[in-house]
């Protein structure tokens, strides 16, 4: 709680969330309790549009550099279907977290929800959860192919593929978390 | 919640869950408010107990399938590093899952609560989301190399791989569900 202090940055405008007036404090009640719950909530917010964000910008990465690795003959990325899928993958985290980061920065600049916050809630959880379990997946099923490869050739081919598989895997680090938030937000949304 | 009273079993004795007092109700409050928090959490116990069971049925399958999948020559599942890593994860979830099932039926049937609350509910959470992470990894990473293999000869060992990867997915499945729920248990706990 204190080190939200030291980062509040002052254009940021500090809005009681429509949730608070419903929801129950959940701390030993009275101002303090709810004064600390929404410096909790705001600190949230921020939070899981920085992880997007992060995200984002991993997920654009593996893709580009997955999709740039072709090199001739053996060493094009897609003759491998690991790697197609690491593509596909790469592709739908960065749609995905770009989507989210634009409905979260224009609803930070705005004031204005785009979607029920029930809704957005569920979007949100589900949404981060499925992409996380996605990215983790399409990481591991190219760390063998490639483990495999540079054991027989260590060159621009297979270094482009460890650097795309470690973006998703920076991806997914940052929306697993994300997950916990939005489950977090979830959970505590009256009449669930 | 009308299906409960199909599903429930006399034996089974229905405590007022100590969280109950202290935990808000987020219905529109009152006595029905409370009776439906407390039907859901029971709905949500057992629930948990019965899909982690599911999850220890299938890591055990995974993991004796995978274990005594040796055919000789190179048909031996410990020359291909993603099988063992699929082994080695399938004896690390029966484990987690098998001890989560023994102390919720010890928690159900002496009504005596091994961990705090609040320590069981981060460890429910955290241990199944990880676990969920690890079986969906290994069965990412073992599809690939079996698809391969296949192409080549389809015999008794590619068969058991697929059948070992299968049960791995399912107890995935079971265990993504199983972190929705202690997910939402940990979210309601008091001061968290």
């Amino acid at each position: 709680m204190s080190n939200l202090d030291g980062n509040s940055s002052p254009k940021i405008h500090i809005e009681t969330p429509p949730v608070a007036s419903s929801a129950p404090a959940t701390g030993n009640g009275g101002i303090g309790g709810i004064l600390r719950r929404w410096k909790r909530e705001d600190l949230m917010k921020r939070g899981s549009l920085a992880l997007r964000g992060i995200a984002l910008l991993f997920s654009l990465l593996s893709f580009i550099v997955m999709a740039s690795n072709k090199h001739g003959d053996w060493r094009e990325f897609d003759h491998y279907e690991e790697y197609r899928y690491l593509l596909a993958i790469g592709i739908l985290s960065s749609l995905y977290t770009g989507g989210q980061v634009f409905r979260q920065v224009q609803e930070l600049s705005t004031g204005k929800q785009l979607l029920q916050p029930r809704m957005a809630a569920m979007v949100d959880f589900f949404g981060d959860q499925i992409i996380a379990y996605l990215l983790i997946s399409s990481a591991s099923s190219a760390v063998p192919m490639t483990n495999r490869l540079r054991e027989g050739a260590d060159n621009i081919f297979t270094d482009s593929s460890a650097a795309a598989i470690s973006m998703s895997i920076f991806a997914f680090l940052c929306l697993a978390v994300s997950a916990l938030i939005s489950g977090y937000k979830l959970s505590t949304q009256p009449y669930i």
